[in-house]
């Protein structure tokens, strides 16, 4: 038995965290309760703010405060260069380990017929009016090398054709600091056959 | 450079949680916002009234709702068993693990000097009362096993006996499914010297 139905009532919305299990969410409110009541404070007000004030920017369909995002309005960035991604996390690994300064477009997903996700759920009806107004002269191809990632990938490359647009798509390999030992078959078998001259 | 200042906040503010870094924050951030909005709104709603509706209760010191807890108002709870725990967790454990119906009371942490923590702190004056109102004949002490709650322990024990109450301790041993391999040497030497008549 709980000593408070506030408490309880705590746990229990904390687990729609991905990850947070019922022991976890204890521990997490425990300590909220009684280390920092001053964060929790903050966090439930920035969940609310952000729940409700964060939609998608028009342009690139990424997390946006505004109709336009910062990335879309920022005049200092390639608009020669259309990076596109499955998910804004994809947008943040990019940022964070390259050095691209072009555009984005989220596709919030993947093809994916299935799941009822087809070119419009996707966006493409916005990044086919992006196409063609002839600014982009390539489209980066960064969805997941999965089945369903490859297989929008092709759809998006045969677009930029459509448009006259150069298609790029992100090199395979083994990864650095990757052991051959580990590394599945597939990826294994192209960067043999994909190899070059040594430096 | 992130495309929503809001979400950035949100990432920030999710670190305050314990074990949660910047990256589980990123993912916890953008699965609230790509499938879960609606849960959340109710953690945002539910941290708000836990951080300024949850007080401690006036008799056990437990988080409570309301001036005295659900616990300490349960009339089919025994008076005369009083078990004295740490932490509120520790009572959470005690109650999923075992059939105790007694009642509790809770220090909020152990007696340590150098953390400016002394019986004042620790509410001893509380319990001292308690034990003075004459109704509690058993005070379980279950501190945890470190010099700290070993030390808090032995204080305990002595401010029972001064009110005439038994102090009881919680048994040390060979834990359930334990190796004897991967035990500590303190607690099997403890066993080894505690060993009971086999049944
Ligand atoms: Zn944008
Ligand atoms: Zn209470």
């Amino acid at each position: 038995m709980s000593s408070s139905r506030r408490l309880e009532e705590l746990i229990e919305a904390l687990r729609c965290l991905p990850g947070v299990g019922a022991r976890t969410a204890q521990r997490m409110a425990h300590h909220l309760l009684e280390r920092n009541r001053d964060g929790g404070r903050r966090l439930a007000q920035r969940l609310a703010e952000a729940m409700d004030g964060i939609g998608n920017c028009a342009r690139c369909r990424n997390f946006s405060d505004t109709e336009l995002c910062s990335v879309c309005t920022n005049a200092s960035r390639d608009a020669s260069l259309l990076c596109v991604v499955e998910m804004p996390a994809d947008q943040v690994a990019i940022e964070q380990a390259t050095g691209y300064r072009g555009r984005y477009f989220v596709l919030q997903g993947r093809l994916s017929p299935l799941d009822g996700l087809g070119p419009r759920e996707l966006g493409l009806d916005l990044l086919t009016e992006r196409l063609a107004e002839g600014e982009v002269r390539e489209l980066i191809i960064a969805t997941n090398p999965t089945v369903e990632g490859e297989a929008t990938a092709h759809y998006l490359a045969q677009l930029a054709r459509q448009h006259g647009v150069r298609p790029s798509r992100l090199a395979h390999g083994v990864p650095l600091g990757g052991e051959l030992e580990y590394i599945d078959r597939g990826t294994l078998a192209h960067a043999f056959g994909a190899r070059q001259d040594a430096g």
